[in-house]
């Protein structure tokens, strides 16, 4: 299935959207795509229900971040062996893991604001897995049932704020808007295997990125049953897992975003997004 | 004001402290401690309320973490003089900002997990900030106007995981019970100067950190300012502001916790803590 909320920021309804790329409201069924709704049981319920008999949603609303309320926004760095032999740095032994403001999650086609003071502001496509239940030392062979589904993420990043300002990236990686995520939530039975998708990203028509989540050092189990060593995942729970080759900051001279830039992204089956540029 | 959270894990009430130490149920007037009931007006309400026409509390209920369901758990590193000066670091030039999981909050007499794997398990007496409404791009001498309260929090750190295990702070910041916070927050009314608390931790009785908030090189209103320059903050948002000497890191040898030990800690006005350490 693929999942999405529509409509206003902050007031968006939970939605599904049918074969025919056709929005359903979801609203009668769950309060939103948050919390317990993405409980395997609650999923169960939404998969029985007929597409057909669930409200048409008429024109072309907004879509919101693919999940509601979330707990927390979590992202493994340097997680792609491509991306980490272009930049010339060894290959992690464990998951390298920051933190993102979850306030920072956005639409998919929401404007990015530029940081005021932002130099550095750079893309970075990404899949992001969507926690579906409560997971605390969790095994690798168990990882997968705590997982509700996938998204694009676009893990956007101001790199003097992130490496140049002392301290965690968190403090470049956490301004509003930092987080496009969606469209959709795609459930973990529509991929027939999350470590063979390829990926891309553009800025201004241009690509920039280009790879495949089967280069990914730590795959999806593996990060999940980690995480879960060091903290208890919840319900809504994002988790972006790193980005291929292709960021600005790894150009030759740099490359960075300006006011009035477009980026867009996406990933095989998850869907696409795309981004303006404005000032914060 | 001194507001608390009471009652079994998950299921907490807002609660009053009286100045006799009586605790008045206060669920008839908010639905918890937590999001729009820390706003200015909401914590107006509460203040007009004659205490002692709120339901005395019977019995030694346990006491919560003292706001709830926050959205972030951010802290501030290296951030009294005292302690850059004990391990021989530089004093920083802007805040050092690191997450933990908001995962990892708990009660502030509730036993602190040892993680599994754990060999350096520290403490860290701290002033917490309770954010009281939505903060973004705001000045210093704004600040004020978005903070609800204080806190004590113990900001628990497992060192090896947060320092040899690669990557970023939150690694070693984020497991469950990481984040004791309370018995109270103590609205800023009754706070004469934030940045003259005197502060303690004990380790089974046994004096290890000593200071004040008046060594922090950040204060309050800095450190508010300066997030909302890099992220919004919500309601019900916990700052932890850093930590005088005192740590078991700091000590030569250095001296971490066990499964049995008892930490005890307090800041002047804020109250005190009790934390016994289990296996994981």
């Amino acid at each position: 299935m693929k999942l999405l909320r529509y409509g206003e920021k902050g007031k968006e309804k939970p939605g599904l959207l049918d074969k025919s790329g056709q929005i359903r409201d979801l609203s009668a069924h769950i309060p939103d795509l948050a919390g317990d709704a993405l409980s395997p049981s609650s999923l169960a319920k939404i998969a029985a229900l007929d597409p057909a008999s669930l409200p048409a949603v008429s024109g072309k609303p907004r879509i919101g971040a693919a999940v509601g309320g979330s707990p927390k926004f979590l992202a493994i760095g340097l997680n792609y062996t491509d991306h980490a032999n272009e930049v010339g740095l060894a290959i992690p032994t464990e998951p390298i893991v920051f933190m993102k403001a979850n306030s920072s999650l956005c639409g998919p086609n929401d404007a990015v604001e530029k940081p005021r003071g932002s130099t550095k502001l750079d893309w970075e496509v990404e899949i992001a897995i969507i926690i579906g239940s409560r997971a605390k030392y969790i095994s690798e062979a168990d990882a997968l049932n705590h997982v509700a589904g996938y998204s694009v993420c676009n893990d956007v990043s101001e790199r003097f704020f992130q490496i140049e300002r002392l301290g965690q990236w968190t403090k470049g990686k956490s301004h509003d808007t930092f987080g496009p995520l969606g469209p959709w939530m795609v459930t973990k039975d529509e991929i027939a295997d999350v470590q063979k998708l390829p990926m891309w990203c553009d800025v201004n028509g241009k690509r920039c990125q280009t790879g495949s989540t089967a280069t990914m050092i730590f795959g999806v189990k593996k990060i999940v049953s980690y995480l879960s060593e060091i903290m208890t995942l919840m319900p809504g729970d994002v988790i972006a897992t790193g980005t291929p080759p292709g960021v600005g900051m790894g150009m030759k001279p740099p490359k960075f975003l300006n006011v009035g830039d477009v980026v867009t992204l996406g990933i095989e089956g998850l869907g696409e997004q795309r981004q303006e540029i404005v000032a914060a």
